[in-house]
């Protein structure tokens, strides 16, 4: 029992990767996810990926002690069912159990911007912490709650929806088919979304719209973040509207959580600098003085490596080995 | 070591009760807390109260295993000083540490809706519940958290302050300092404020002015009660508008917390048939589905004895002594 494997399925790629029980990570590998392919093909990759980090290891699934997945969800960590995925377009798809009767061996399934949250609270911008809330924001936006090093599930494994708390009662509509949720203002479709509305609304000529070659539906965050470092002043404003909104949903997290620290991961954190600003300014607007004298908001660091090594920790958890943060600063 | 005591400081009265290591409440008293007297007084009223407790009893504080405390906060649990207590007009002061000193026991402390929480989950609406989310709403609007049957915390003693999370940025004015605080549209003076504000806009007549015999200052939570309950209009819009405040603050805890269940604590949850629909149907809106259809939420069944029952908790769980709701209800 020398190695455990984290996976990390996303809608583009499967990553994966093999770590010692030391918790050192010792190889990595990426296939495309390839959805449309169909559910048996993606548990395949993710099967054949498995073995191919262990017989790169000279090993077999005899020195496995155990498998962790970060999967898109809403998915059931009791039953390991991926109940919905909408970029795999999958449908109570029972994960867990597909790769443990491949592999026998242990297999525990946690939803992706838990398991980022769990790697990022143990082995990146959290090292040290006993609790913290990760929010991610890309195409979606999401949150993981790590209390006392642990992921914090909720009732329904539902805990941590930051996306789709509603800041903006009758506001833009959402995906997920409410209206007014955080992530119809502050993610990276809907801040696209917004941009070209706004170009639109006023006419003006914008580095936006020459990034984008006219184009309006190339616009995307990251042209936005070049229109922004450019100096374009729509972007600008843009970034700074997408922190201000972001700000008033994270002063609510603090304000019911109190958390130790705040990590920013996801894709549109590394646009970071043009929203820190309008961001940190709305939290500290809305909460305690003694909260906002005291804050800790921080990009994540392992980028996309966190679900991996969270898919990695679970593990650990679960088997009760000690990962070498949390023996260093454990506190009571 | 027979006893334990539980005390529920307030602006207005000083609760204490005896209970015995089974957990039963034997007996319980009240005074007037009289704060205007200071400090030294008001803490020579807590143990005055704690003595005549035990003496009824034939007990003295040699009988007793601790003593847990449910007061106004901010307070440090840790260091067991109460920072701020605006109706107590206090400034960081030691409770615990005056009390241990004058009765050589163990006591700890607690903010007051946490500890209400607590009761509540071990003894009241929540037994039998692994955790829930407990709102108190009446002069002011608090929270608290309770996971796996503990009090959760934060890092700061500060979590669960849910009057103070921003539904309206730039809305009403609140006591904090902030502006759009749920507090400022869903709590017993809030209410009473708008109704004084729409009554003097429209200019109509209303019960609500007829019971306060005329005076707008003289409105209350308590007379919009009963006028909406003589079929007033006005005073039935202004609940139905405060439930969809509440209701829309309520959504964001549940997509954040995905409790398994919400129990409505203080004064105003008197009046629960009165907002109960609007503040269901607003937070089914702002949810998904899958929790909208097992939403749990109730008024709280202890009343003003959740912080004494809280604060007994709070020992028993400090000394170890299982409690018997927890231990009917364990699963993990």
């Amino acid at each position: 029992m020398k190695y455990i494997v984290g996976v990390d399925l996303g809608g583009t790629k499967i990553a994966t990767a093999l770590f010692d029980t030391s918790t050192q990570l010792l190889r990595k590998m990426r296939v495309l996810t390839e959805p449309r392919d169909g559910a048996d093909a993606v548990i395949a990759r993710i099967n054949d990926s498995i073995r191919a980090l262990l017989s790169g290891a000279k090993a077999d699934a005899d020195d496995l002690a155990g498998v962790g997945i970060a999967s898109p969800g809403p998915l059931n960590t009791r039953t390991g069912v991926v109940n919905f995925a909408a970029l795999l377009d999958w449908h109570d798809v029972p994960l867990r159990d597909r790769i443990h009767h491949e592999l026998g061996v242990p297999v525990w399934l946690e939803n992706d911007a838990n398991a980022a949250g769990l790697g990022e609270c143990h082995y990146g911008a959290g090292r040290g912490a006993r609790g913290m809330v990760y929010v991610t924001i890309s195409t979606g936006i999401g949150g993981g709650i790590i209390i006392d090093r642990r992921i914090y599930r909720g009732w329904h494994d539902s805990a941590g929806e930051f996306g789709h708390i509603c800041i903006e009662p009758g506001g833009r509509s959402c995906r997920c088919g409410n209206r007014g949720c955080l992530q119809a203002y502050a993610s990276g479709p809907a801040l696209a979304e917004i941009a070209r509305e706004r170009l639109a609304a006023t006419g003006r000529s914008s580095a936006i719209l020459d990034l984008a070659g006219g184009v309006p539906d190339r616009i995307n965050a990251l042209i936005l973040e070049q229109a922004a470092l450019q100096g374009d002043p729509t972007a600008i404003a843009l970034w700074n509207e997408m922190g201000a909104r972001l700000g008033l949903g994270l002063s609510i997290l603090v304000q019911l959580f109190d958390p130790e620290l705040i990590v920013i991961g996801g894709g549109l954190s590394k646009a970071w600098p043009l929203f820190r600003d309008s961001t940190l300014d709305t939290i500290r607007q809305h909460i305690y003085k003694m909260l906002a004298d005291d804050l800790r908001i921080m990009p994540a660091t392992l980028g996309d490596e966190a679900g991996l090594y969270g898919a990695a920790a679970l593990v650990f958890e679960k088997l009760g080995i000690v990962m070498p943060a949390s023996e260093q600063n454990v506190s009571s």
